[in-house]
């Protein structure tokens, strides 16, 4: 039986990136002359067939919404998905989901998967590593090629396609203001790393909130954590080293961690340590206590993203008005819970 | 531009349910010959192509496993994909996901689509309203026609292919007897209705265990929810009218809804009221008190389901054992926290 060879396959044999594999059977002048024949040669050889989207939108069309999302645990990107489900279903289009676990070449070949044929357009947030990277040759590919891409949450500006996004920065500071009009004056921050694109905006908002109301800024109140297995650790040094007050944490995770290492150190919450999260999932609501968060809409935000992708998928060929990129920001509401009242 | 029509919307030009077309497509004589006729004469005017499974799997691999799943927002669900992803991730596979959202008709839609060349095999979970129909024309057919499924957690007999599951039963009633142990004798059950073939399993067991402690056996300890959207009520009027010291919660979100209720009644858990939960996930870790739990193992069902899959797809294809069907049961584990000590 004859087995289609694949991106990571051909990376494999010639010991090359996958990125690389996908540049070079695109012909990217980003790659030397002698790699991309190699590349070339190898996958004529083992009948390799790369996308032919532009052909098949022609043929056909699949009625799917191909959604790619960095990881499925996130009560966040749950429900986006949602979110994109309904929009789709009423609109008698399909949906399937493939995730990149924040990896660059999962998120090439997963794109480069549902390209050939299976679905009209991709709704998708970024990986971690992509960011990383800041290599979008993939996402540009495939929107050059005719095929609609909808981001949403982890965005780029270096990739010209609809978005729908938060406005981090302002949530972030809203939540800080809020925490400064309860009193508090040594508000912590933690957060991820910043190649992360939505955790350099709540740092900005943060860092915004703090001198608007001249707070002193002290960059020791920040805590980036990069190494996602061993968080607990690194954020339990934080609170028995820092003399704070109130905490603003990145995702609902972060923020049940904090009030659990709180009550071990004999803090109480709120009253001697107030938190915000963003993320309005499960956990805040069942936490004790509960945990007050900057809900991101994760539902309209995916009912918005699948609206903006199937729009263009049905625009007329020549709707010139169609051609220009629309940004949408949904609207975050603070939710008051009892870590902070 | 030309489009695909799609089996919806033959239903709904048609006035005839999904199922109806699905067969009526395949020349089922389940349905009228007049249905029939119609069906395929205006499938044939549209240009409907069905699936040709054995055509596509003849010419090739894609290398791909489609997963349908009942839905995202539940933790289980998320390890299982989790140890799914893990696995084909090492042999080379890509993962797609779809989700029947519960619903019949959804899981129809979502295997006919992937079953359209995008994938070399299923691993699946039925949705409550296909295991309620006891309709799984779509699963046989798929088989029928030479494309492997897996199925994991909620299965069917009607259906013979390799399984993956929990012994329920077995699970159900260790729990309950670690309540017995602890001293406990008014136990109650917060379980789903009984055409899902884990809830019915599980009520098995607990019967079993009360009998074999010779407890006496009283119904009305036990709550079959129905309407998921209105289950904190129904719990509440349950806990209200019922003496009991212990529970036996079918999921997370029963069981830390029925500890917030005691908390409210004045109860203390685990004192007044002990609590075990099906599904060990990231509620029962961050609520207060954190809750005993049967761990369903998610990852590691995962993880069997796609090696199942793979051999399968793998074995030479004169390979005789491999037409034998095996049933993989993953042992469950009681994880004992803060709600029973």
């Amino acid at each position: 039986m004859k087995r289609k060879v694949t991106l990571k396959q051909i990376a494999k044999e010639l010991d090359v990136s996958i990125s690389t594999v996908s540049k070079s059977l695109r012909d990217s002048p980003e790659i030397s002359e002698d790699t991309r024949q190699k590349v070339q040669a190898f996958a004529k050889l083992y009948n390799y067939k790369p996308n032919n989207i532009a052909l098949s939108l022609k043929n056909r069309k699949t009625k799917t919404i191909g959604i790619i999302i960095p990881e499925i645990v996130h009560h966040f990107f749950a429900t986006v998905i949602s979110g994109i489900e309904q929009v789709a279903n009423e609109h008698g289009y399909s949906v399937v989901v493939c995730l990149s676990n924040e990896s660059f070449d999962k998120e090439v070949i997963n794109m480069e998967m549902l390209a050939n044929g299976s679905i009209d357009g991709f709704v998708m947030s970024l990986s971690k590593e992509t960011q990383y990277k800041g290599d979008f040759h993939h996402i540009t590919e495939v929107i050059n090629q005719g095929m609609p891409v909808v981001m949403f949450d982890r965005v780029t500006n270096e990739v010209l396609c609809d978005k729908v996004i938060i406005d981090d920065k302002m949530a972030a500071y809203e939540a800080v203001q809020h925490l400064v009009n309860m009193g508090k004056n040594k508000i912590a921050l933690v957060t991820t790393v910043d190649y992360v694109s939505v955790g350099k905006l709540r740092t900005d908002g943060y860092t915004k909130a703090i001198l608007d109301n001249e707070l002193p800024f002290n960059e020791k109140l920040i805590i980036k954590i990069e190494d996602i297995e061993n968080f607990e650790a690194q954020i339990a040094d934080f609170m028995e080293n820092r003399a704070i007050d109130a905490v603003l944490a990145v995702n609902e995770l972060f923020a049940v961690t904090i009030i659990k290492l709180a009550r071990k150190m004999g803090l109480h919450v709120p009253e001697d340590l107030s938190v915000i999260a963003f993320t309005d999932g499960i956990i805040s609501q069942y936490s004790t206590p509960t945990i007050s968060t900057v809900s991101q809409n994760g539902i309209k935000m995916g009912q918005k993203a699948a609206k903006m992708l199937i729009d263009r998928l049905e625009a007329e060929e020549d709707d010139e008005a169609e051609e220009l990129y629309r940004t949408e920001v949904i609207e975050t509401s603070l939710i008051e819970r009892e870590s902070t009242k």
